[in-house]
């Protein structure tokens, strides 16, 4: 297909397709500087994704183009692929400078994950990500230590077995890195739109006008 | 106390807090002109507020001004202040243009939070954010509806639950509606970096390397 054809089916306007190609996050197509370039379901394909990852996961183009490059490289693990993408989002927000409190909340937040008997890197961003909610949580005076994460810890590990066990085995590398990657950003979306809304529901009843 | 040990105090530098004074954001001290003014306690904890939202929730300024306006108005009832609060939330993300798939979409996530039961506004921009999500799948090719959500839902219904019941009655209206926005912020940054966490871990022993 054409270029035209391309921006219809991506559902991304020409000037934003032309710009991924610039900037080495599309494949060029076929023929390239005959000026009719030929793509194909691929390129769909991967210009959904970069618009799910951009529109859904609000991640900004540097970020996503580190993940595309984890998904094509045949050579990274499957299960470090999505960590790529695991630590991209857990970078989002941006960390606080390091204090004496944060650091504590960290020690107390690595001693919580191991007592999960959880399997996760020691460098992983989402351990600062929790510490940082914990110290946050502190500062504006709860008394709470990192148990008060117990019940989400809980909901979060019950979605994610079954989130890594729908993956089917039969899947090709990149597919599968795809799925995964997807399944982390949009459910994650969702989730948190989920949790404000129940909350609404809520607090109507607890709270009533 | 003085502008330098409210500086400590809160943990924010001294341009910081006199830009947030420049923008409303934090009321004047004591005889503000006289080049010493003087502040409160409830200058230390406003600004600990600021920080909390602008950090752990990565809200532009902007955002969170419409929060605290929401938490300073008396005549805001609390359940409609803590609406504010989601509403900032969900706009983070930015809308994708409307499209026929979406709109559609939107059909089957107000009927999927109907048959939930939940009592939500029907201008909720929640539910775009979960239609999307919705869209965002089936355009990568998942065969899904919205029940594709139903376990995201009952973990989230559960969470707010209990989230909302733990608001002690005795509390001031502004320290409720303050705790509720608190809580709604720092726990989604916690518990997104949970789901995060415990993903490696499973993927961790589904994919090993």
């Amino acid at each position: 297909m054409q270029l035209s054809e391309l921006s219809r089916e991506s559902g991304l306007p020409i000037p934003t397709i032309k710009y991924y190609l610039r900037e080495g996050l599309l494949e060029p197509g076929d023929a390239p500087d005959s000026g009719r370039a030929e793509y194909s379901e691929s390129h769909v394909r991967r210009l959904r994704l970069i618009r799910a990852l951009a529109q859904v996961g609000d991640l900004p183009l540097s970020t996503i183009a580190r993940i595309l490059e984890a998904i094509d490289d045949d050579s990274v693990p499957l299960h470090h692929a999505l960590g790529v993408a695991h630590y991209a989002l857990a970078q989002r927000g941006g960390m606080s400078a390091g204090s004496v409190e944060l650091a504590q909340a960290r020690v107390e937040v690595d001693a919580f994950l191991d007592d999960l008997g959880w399997t996760i890197d020691a460098d992983a961003p989402d351990r600062d990500e929790l510490a940082s909610a914990l110290e946050t949580l502190r500062c504006l005076g709860w008394k709470v230590d990192a148990k008060v994460f117990m019940r989400y810890a809980r909901a979060a590990d019950k979605l994610a077995k079954r989130e890594l066990s729908q993956n089917p085995g039969d899947l090709d590398r990149e597919r599968a890195v795809e799925n995964a990657v997807v399944g982390t950003v949009v459910f994650e979306s969702a989730l948190t739109a989920l949790r404000r809304l129940a909350q609404e529901h809520h607090s109507a009843a607890r709270f009533p006008t």
